[in-house]
């Protein structure tokens, strides 16, 4: 990978563009990977683009189209004549040109299909009527199929024949005439076995396939639990329409990360890099989630208010109120994250309810005490021995502790409870992290403080 | 995938187990995959195991015990004889000795380098010498290597004698005699070509490959942005010693996700799943740093208590700390997940930091301007007009808006500037998500708070 961040190799290309040295910045960006020569081409100014991207030779061109963002890809389809555009669309994967088809707004769509050959705008059609998180979605139609009374040498003529423009050839697949899927065969399969062998009896048969609603996110899980690196998507009657392919699913597992990750810190999730978002942008996605929370924080301050009457008379437990809250909100959120995480990986499911709040309540109590105790100690030695702070009485001390003690354990079982609750009602898990589990954990924190320093203090 | 959420699979193979219908058990479990094979096994009691196992067909009996975890594959090798220890021994590829060698016991590990043959174990050796983060730690040592004065056809001659050993065939690496990689062949690329094209007139010379001692996560994230199924990894001398596959990359990725996942949550990572990790261990991974953060929350409560007379004065500033200590910590969260995602996926790095800054402050603006007009309309409107609250002056309202602007400035800076000067000091910036965040942005909301109540309202 090139170092584009010291911006050296920046400033050759610049350079070399601004003295019109061609040949030079051809042999120049041909050494670099597709995804690459993108970024490069990303980093300079726009009307430099399309010059550029001429350069390259047509076959490479296409794969570094493919790794622009749509701004990039969108700027260049407007420079392109008519013959240019169509070279680039012959050479672009299906599901690459249904990819650049949901970016591009509805003119450039207009003509992208009207330059498409009739099979693939039938193919991008079909794909583009799958909902957004299905496996249709991100399945290609080109892929090998072979019959099952080939021999190995008849399906390595037909994989020389039609394989060129198929996405993988790594893995092969059998059909019948109605093109259900009979079996898989793998390439390595095929170079490994006699000329003379008879497809069906070395294909494998014992096929795990997708369908095409199924959602892309347990596809892509699929082919990694599996380390499979393509999965084959069938149509409600079992017909083969397509695969899924390893580098597909790592970018649908990458994104699906990435969206916990923002739902988890309260942001609504976009699909654009950081850098690339503007501000508006930015701003939309979170405002309206710190607008929520602010305002169910509200909750919190009435509470607080209510016993604001007990608190001026026992001032001292003001100053432990952020302590309380923050440890709690800290414990739900480790116990919600662990469970949001083994969901997604599908380590558990809702099944394990039982088990889960067993664990978590067992280490809430392990916890809570040990948390409790060195908090007991701390109190009496630091603030009141040592610090002088005869306003924290044992009995004070002792309120706090058993508040400590209480929130924790409640903590911990909400922040287990709500993503399984989430996970069950179809919501996604990763909403009920950090933000919502201490909202919730402050309000229970400051009843279940309120309570005790009644009780024991006599407020 | 078989669902053995709910059971009747699994009460089927106990049954059967039961009434020691061995064939039938044995044609229900082959039909699985071997992963699920491996989760069905880890279901049922220990002493089941090794009968079960020893029903498998032995190439399908080393998949499965590849899949299987630590706890289950140690009981296995227990209860294996020499023999039965050395045919799956020689069934597993080396990087899957090298992860069995690194989980079990010392003794496990002596047994089990006694039975593997000398050369795996020179290689085992050379492997288990890399630091556990390095790409050598996950690479493999069998992969296709081809001359560049081959033919198409020599060359296919040789997978067919070699490939049967080698973890992957898809991409063949073309090497001069003293192991310097010269470039790179797919099998894609071998079957369309002609038999008698030479290797070095159809190779891949533009490659990108890893050092030994790269960072497994970066060789992970280049074979996603490439689309790469395996990366060739070269010693210092640039010679060709191992390659690392696609599905190993998966895994990395997968872990280091569900780490920074952890870290974010005050969570020391384990790479155990959830439910197989015990509560002793789930307390020391968790209660360290809740020790830590409580200790920390001290501050917090020294702000709050170095003002108590003032608080007791007006007593109403009490109620919406929690608003704005929770409303601080959600910016500075979704500032600082942003980033550290950002960082994960090689978006951005430490060069950027003026560029995230300046967005971030200017996200700030915006997002503390709109919050702190809503809840000025709100406090007067509800807690003043409403619910007839005549200590919610104007004053008192501005001195809470005023705070909310600030406080979400200082997050939202605070929350994206920790997380590169982390990986500036070689820290992980996942470490400087919520948890840290919060402690550090209640303080400093509640020192804006103070100051701008003293300033105004001249307590």
């Amino acid at each position: 990978m090139i170092d584009l961040e010291n911006g050296v190799f920046l400033g050759q290309v610049e350079d070399l563009a601004a003295r019109r040295r061609w040949p030079d910045l051809r042999d120049m960006l041909t050494l670099l990977e597709p995804a690459d020569i993108a970024a490069v081409l990303a980093e300079l100014p726009a009307d430099r683009l399309p010059v550029l991207y001429r350069l390259l030779p047509k076959e490479l061109a296409a794969e570094v189209f493919v790794e622009m963002e749509p701004e990039e890809q969108e700027v260049l389809i407007k420079s392109f004549s008519d013959t240019e555009l169509r070279e680039v669309l012959e050479e672009l994967y299906v599901d690459d040109t249904v990819d650049l088809i949901e970016e591009m707004p509805a003119s450039v769509v207009k003509r992208i299909l009207r330059h498409t050959d009739p099979e693939t705008r039938r193919s991008v059609n079909e794909i583009l009527r799958y909902p957004e998180d299905s496996a249709g979605s991100i399945m290609t139609t080109e892929f090998v199929d072979l019959k099952r009374d080939m021999t190995v040498s008849d399906a390595i003529k037909r994989i020389r024949r039609t394989g060129s423009d198929k996405e993988t050839i790594n893995i092969c697949y059998v059909t019948d005439p109605s093109r259900h899927l009979l079996g898989l065969v793998s390439i390595r399969t095929l170079v490994l076995a006699d000329e003379e062998d008879i497809i069906e009896d070395i294909m494998e048969t014992n096929i795990i396939s997708a369908a095409t609603m199924d959602d892309k996110e347990d596809v892509a899980q699929d082919l990694s639990r599996y380390d499979f690196l393509a999965m084959p998507v069938v149509d409600k009657e079992s017909r083969l329409v397509g695969i899924v392919t390893i580098d597909d699913a790592i970018d649908v597992m990458e994104e699906e990360a990435t969206e916990d990750f923002e739902l988890m810190a309260a942001i609504t999730p976009t699909d654009k890099p950081y850098l690339r978002t503007g501000v508006w942008e930015t701003v939309k996605s979170r405002l309206p989630w710190l607008m929520l929370l602010m305002l169910s924080a509200t909750f919190t301050g009435i509470v607080i208010s209510s016993f604001e009457d007990s608190l001026a008379v026992c001032s001292v437990l003001i100053g432990f109120i952020p302590m309380l809250m923050g440890t709690g909100g800290n414990c739900g959120n480790q116990s919600s994250v662990a469970v949001i995480r083994g969901l997604s990986l599908n380590e558990i499911g809702f099944s394990d309810l039982l088990s889960v709040v067993w664990k978590e309540s067992r280490v809430a109590l392990v916890c809570g005490a040990l948390l409790s105790c060195a908090n007991f100690v701390k109190l009496l030695a630091v603030d009141r021995w040592l610090m002088q702070n005869a306003e924290v009485t044992t009995l004070v001390a002792l309120v706090i502790c058993l508040t400590l003690m209480c929130t924790v354990f409640c903590a911990k079982v909400v922040g287990c409870l709500l993503p399984l609750l989430a996970e069950k009602i179809g919501l996604d898990p990763a909403v009920m992290a950090a933000p919502f589990i201490s909202t919730i954990v402050d309000v229970l924190s400051l009843l279940i403080y309120f309570q005790f320093a009644m009780a024991l203090l006599g407020l």
